[in-house]
């Protein structure tokens, strides 16, 4: 018994077949004496179909309109999946991201929640109503409607869970919870019974994407516990919780990879005091996200200066580069589009040492070159060719004892 | 230059093409310095795909979450049609009908408008924008989304006209204006230059389905002047406007029939004071719409007791009345499903006699025999048998000189 927040993502409510199945659940758990909330997304493709009506008009929408036309998506899914809960015998309603007073800021198209009333929600519970509520979608102090962007029904569904101070907030996928490494490159990948959201938060960055990053972030701020289980068996998932529950300690939870980086050098550059910014503030001006960075000194005065961006951008940056490496008397600009960043994840790394060199040896055996190297208290990554990619990621978790046993 | 609000229909706006030709209309209104705010329904078809949606999860689905799924249909239009004004380089803003201020019952699905705010409409018009509104939907006093039933969007249209004051409403449609009578079975028909709001009134409820009733009763309450017009060409349509202004008086303005009613007849009824209470308030309760009603008092203390209900009642009424008759000691029921009301109509009947027997003359002169006749102060009305309507139309359009000359 207690207070439980339930997402359905797309292929969840994907056909009317699907969301009765979700209704299904959704009553099986309300009659086990819980109050439940409902978060939805569109029906799988509906989005998709809504962006293409979009793009026939025109090819640079406005973007307070293409949040009015994406938040019918959701809208159509929660008037569903409500009078389906209805004529199945059990009081419910639906609410609009408005309606549930899920604020935003203004950024149409990406915009971030602040805040989450819990009145209208927590009045209907009290009624003995299960409460279905449109994800993705908020409102803004102008009464504007706002998206989140792809993947923001997990959001929406996490501060839904943090404004009404739910017990748990589950997360119904078309995947059994998160896995050690991506099970399509590496059979041996296994479940975990539990992840902190710190991994979770690394593993959604580097390309889990399992979970939107943003709604990992909420439930550790506001400590909301998340199950992450299928919406096609009863099996339990993947818990992610605070790393000070009773987790096992192992060094390393997980392997990720993320082929959709690029890499650039600029060669030769003066090596002078607040010469990094001078390369970096360009490009991040230009708007384009820039992950790792080195700058390794040399004894002749000059050195090399390497980054990476995401791949889309790659020929901007790699223009931006031409122009910087002039303005500053570098040399030569390097890109390379062929890499992939491979990453071993965990909390038990803070804890111990080694994981860095044992990375390395892993890989050393495989033959794979290390390009670059980053760490943080919980992660290290490694950018390879990315041809190495799955052969890394099947060295990396034998080597960190992830493989299943067979 | 003024302040015009222009309607489109579901068919005006049934595809991108479509949505583009409106876009067009409305900036070229815009360019000769008027303010507009345009009015939109859901594509057409899209109202009936969500219904069908709908009907795979549930014969009877809840009216709340109806109106939640039904009115995502205008949302998409208006989503759609602002980024085509914008993408067209003109500023444009859309407005759903609870940002619109449009104030409604809680009646789900047949919502009635009970006030139209105009702040936010005045505001985004002062600041130079085209602003588009989503018709059919309105809000009721707790939140809730709610749909006016179908052709709600004129009304919509007609009450924001009402708030702001517009000096004119245009619907735009898919016919070129109200026509004497329905031209598919009177090649002689002809278009109207003007009606006044009481001939719509009557033509509306009689089965010209140009016009929503509602609209009609709320542009003659509030005085809106009404311009009902195609959308695929440029031609003016028919204006609807108080019958004091500059109007032809003709007698008869044009012919209208339906043939959705049916009769129904209680014989040998005993002729007592109460006695039309005792047969019609069971129809009421039952929420039967009766229509004509005919009583002839005989000498022998029993009378004959006539009424029409819509043909989709015929069965329940049928039912009911023999009830009815057993309780108050009537004779046999009669029912005729086969019946159809045809009506001549005029503003300039009240001015003058005579209309009625004319009317009966020319049914007389094709041999069709009067079942029943009932009188507004602007219609005459006759039962007939259903299979002479086309007929009787023919012989009224021409009997009152409406046929067009050729």
């Amino acid at each position: 018994m207690g207070v439980i927040v339930q997402k359905f993502g797309g292929t969840s409510v994907g056909s009317i077949e699907r969301i009765k199945n979700a209704a299904e659940k959704i009553i099986k758990t309300y009659e086990k004496g819980n109050k439940v909330v409902v978060v939805v997304s569109a029906m799988g493709g509906t989005t998709d179909e809504l962006i293409s009506m979009a793009s026939e008009i025109t090819d640079k929408p406005d973007k307070r309109e293409m949040d009015v036309l994406l938040s019918t998506g959701e809208q159509v899914t929660i008037a569903l999946l409500t009078m389906c809960i209805h004529s199945m015998g059990y009081k419910a309603t639906s609410l609009l991201g408005h309606q549930a007073e899920v604020k935003t800021d203004s950024q149409s198209g990406s915009a971030r929640i602040l805040q989450v009333g819990k009145e209208k929600v927590s009045k209907l519970l009290d009624e003995d109503n299960i409460v279905v509520v449109a994800g993705f979608q908020g409102i803004d102090d102008s009464g504007n409607i706002t998206t989140l962007g792809r993947g923001g029904s997990d959001t929406s569904a996490v501060a839904v869970a943090a404004a009404i101070n739910a017990d748990i907030c589950e997360i119904y996928t078309d995947v059994d919870g998160i896995y050690t490494t991506d099970p399509n490159i590496c059979k041996k990948a296994r479940k975990m019974g539990r992840v902190s959201y710190d991994e979770m938060l690394e593993m959604a960055s580097l390309g889990a994407k399992v979970l939107q990053i943003r709604s990992v972030e909420f439930a550790k701020k506001y400590q909301v516990p998340l199950h992450v289980r299928s919406s096609f068996n009863e099996e339990e998932g993947t818990m992610v919780v605070n790393d000070d529950t009773d987790m096992e300690k192992v060094l390393v939870s997980g392997v990720t990879y993320n082929k959709n980086e690029a890499r650039i050098t600029l060669k030769n550059v003066p090596d002078q005091p607040g010469i990094a910014a001078k390369i970096l503030t360009p490009i991040s001006d230009a708007g384009i996200l820039v992950d790792m960075i080195i700058q390794n000194t040399r004894s002749t005065g000059l050195t090399d200066f390497t980054f990476t961006v995401p791949k889309t951008e790659f020929f901007e940056a790699v223009e931006l580069s031409q122009k910087i490496s002039d303005s500053i008397g570098a040399g030569e600009v390097i890109g390379d589009e062929n890499i992939s960043k491979v990453s071993v994840i965990g909390v038990g790394m803070k804890s111990h040492s080694g994981v860095a060199s044992k990375m390395f040896e892993a890989l050393a055996h495989e033959n794979i070159n290390i390009k670059m190297i980053s760490t943080s208290e919980i992660r290290v990554s490694c950018i390879i060719a990315e041809k190495y990619t799955e052969l890394a990621v099947r060295a990396l978790h034998t080597a960190f004892g992830l493989d299943t046993e067979e």
